[in-house]
C-alpha cells in the first residue's frame, strides 16, 4: 500500500495511490477512514508532508561513515553514539515534495542535504520489545534533513540550522511493507547522483530505537522517526538547484532551492 | 479571559472559565468557535494540557541565577547565552494539572522541578518586529519542565531527561492580558514554597525571543514557548510528593509524583 497527503481545492486530504490515480480518503489510512469516491490524477497531485507529526524524532548521528566525513570536512569531533538517544526536529519546517526550500537571507552557509529514510508511526505504542517494534510502523517515506552549517556552529541549539521554515522536506508518499534495514537511499542534485548509501549500515536499527524509546515515551499515530544519513552531504546547495532524495520503493522527494529575496 | 481544556465524558473540550463554572466551546478560543451551551463546574474539571502544540519551544537557559546555581550544584559549566536560541520539548510528555508525574523505574535521579511561565501562540506569525511580537500570543499558562539529571548527564540529547512521558505538566488554565515580564512564579513541594522568582529577570524577553524566532520560523496557533526558570530546582522530587507551580494570575499547576512500579 502506498499513500500520500495532497492539497485539494477544498483543503488537505489523504489518498491511496492506485496506478496513475489517487483515491481520496476521509482521514489518514492509520485512522478510521473511508473512500470519499473522489480521485486525483497522480501527475497533478500537489504533495503535502504525508503526516503532521505530534512528535518529530530524528536519530541524527546513526551511520559511521557520515560521522567520519563530518569530522573531516567540518572540523567536528563527533563520536559514534554509545546508545540510541533520539533527537528532535520541529513541524514548522516541514514541506512536501515539489515545494521550494528557502535559504534565509542572512545564511552564510553551506546549506547541505541529508537524505534519510523516515518511519511513520501508525499505532500508539509503549514498552515494545525489539522483535515486535516494527509492528507500530504504518510505512516509510523520505526526508531531507537540510542543515545550515554556519548556524549549526554559532547557535546553542539546532533551531536555525535544522528547523528554519522549509528545511524539512518529507514525502512524496508513504509505502508499507518494505524492510527499513534493506533500502538504498540516494541524493541527486540537478540530476547528478551525489550520495548513495544503504540503510543496513545504521549503527542502531529502527527496531532497536523503537524498543529503547518506548521504555520512556509513548509513540502516537503520525509521529515520525528520521533515521539519519550516511556519507558526505556536499556539494552545498545553491539558489536554483534541484535536490532529490530517491529510493526505489518510495520514489523521489524533489525540491527546488531558492534564496530568500 | 481565562480558558482551559478539559476531559469530558465524550472527549476533550475547550472551555471559558466564568466564576465557578466552565462554559464549553466548540473549538479552541483562538480558532473559530462558539459556545455549546454545556457547562462544567470548575471544581469537577479534569484538566488536560490547555493546548497540544504543533511546535513545542523551550528557552532552557534564560535566567542568570539559575545558571549560576546549576553550575554550583550540578558541576555544570553553563554560560549565559549570547543570543536567544530556542530549544525544543516534545508533546508526548505533556499532562494536565492533576495528573501524576511518573518517574521511570530505572531513574537514579535526582528528578527536579523547573517552574516556568508558558506563552501560548494564538495567531500564525512570521517576521514580527519586537514591539509587535506579543500580539501573536493568546495568553499565558504554567509549565513544570521536569528534569532527570542522571539521564541529562548520560544521554547525547535531552530526550529522557526532559521528555519522558508525564515530564511536562502544563496548565491549569490560560490567562490573557497579563504582562509576561511582570510575573512572580513560585514552586511548592507538599505545601512548602521552595522557589520563587520574577520573570522580569529573564536574560532575553519573550518579545525578543519571538522577534528573533520569527525571522526563521513561522509560529502557529497552539504553539507554546516555555520561558525557562530562575534559581534553585531542589529539593529533588520523591514518590508521593505534591509539586505545585503557582502564579497569582494563572493559578496553581498541581501534580503528584509517583515512581513507576
Amino acid at each position: 500500500m502506498k499513500w500520500c497527503r495532497i492539497q485539494l481545492d477544498q483543503g488537505p486530504a489523504y489518498g491511496v495511490v492506485e496506478g496513475d490515480q489517487i483515491a481520496i480518503l476521509s482521514a489518514a489510512p492509520f485512522e478510521r477512514h473511508e473512500r470519499t469516491g473522489e480521485r486525483c490524477p497522480l501527475a497533478k497531485a500537489r504533495f503535502l508532508p504525508p503526516v503532521i507529526p505530534l512528535n518529530f524524532y530524528a536519530a541524527g548521528l546513526n551511520y559511521r561513515a557520515h560521522i567520519a566525513w563530518a569530522n573531516q570536512h567540518h572540523g567536528m569531533t563527533l563520536k559514534p553514539p554509545q546508545q540510541a538517544d533520539i533527537g528532535y526536529r520541529s513541524a514548522n519546517a516541514l514541506v512536501g515534495s515539489g515545494a521550494d526550500i528557502v535559504i534565509p537571507k542572512d545564511s552564510t552557509g553551506p546549506v547541505e542535504f541529508e537524505g534519510e529514510l523516515v518511519a511513520v508511526v501508525g499505532e500508539k505504542a509503549k514498552h515494545l520489545p525489539e522483535r515486535e517494534a516494527l509492528g507500530c510502523i504504518a510505512g516509510y517515506t523520505l526526508g531531507n534533513d537540510l542543515s545550515e552549517r554556519a548556524f549549526q556552529r554559532s547557535d546553542r541549539t539546532l533551531w536555525r540550522a535544522k528547523n528554519t521554515d522549509t528545511f524539512k522536506p518529507m514525502g512524496p508518499v508513504v509505502v508499507a511493507g518494505i524492510d527499513p534495514m534493506a533500502q538504498k537511499i540516494g541524493v541527486r542534485i540537478n540530476g547528478r547522483m551525489v550520495s548513495e548509501y544503504e540503510t543496513k549500515n545504521m549503527i542502531f536499527s529502527l527496531a532497536h530505537y523503537i524498543a529503547r524509546m518506548t521504555r520512556y515515551v509513548t509513540l502516537y499515530p503520525g509521529d515520525v522517526l528520521w533515521m539519519g544519513c550516511d556519507g558526505p552531504t556536499l556539494p552545498a546547495l545553491e539558489h536554483g538547484d534541484l535536490v532529490e532524495v530517491v529510493n526505489d520503493a518510495i520514489g523521489v522527494l524533489t525540491n527546488r532551492v531558492v534564496r530568500e529575496s
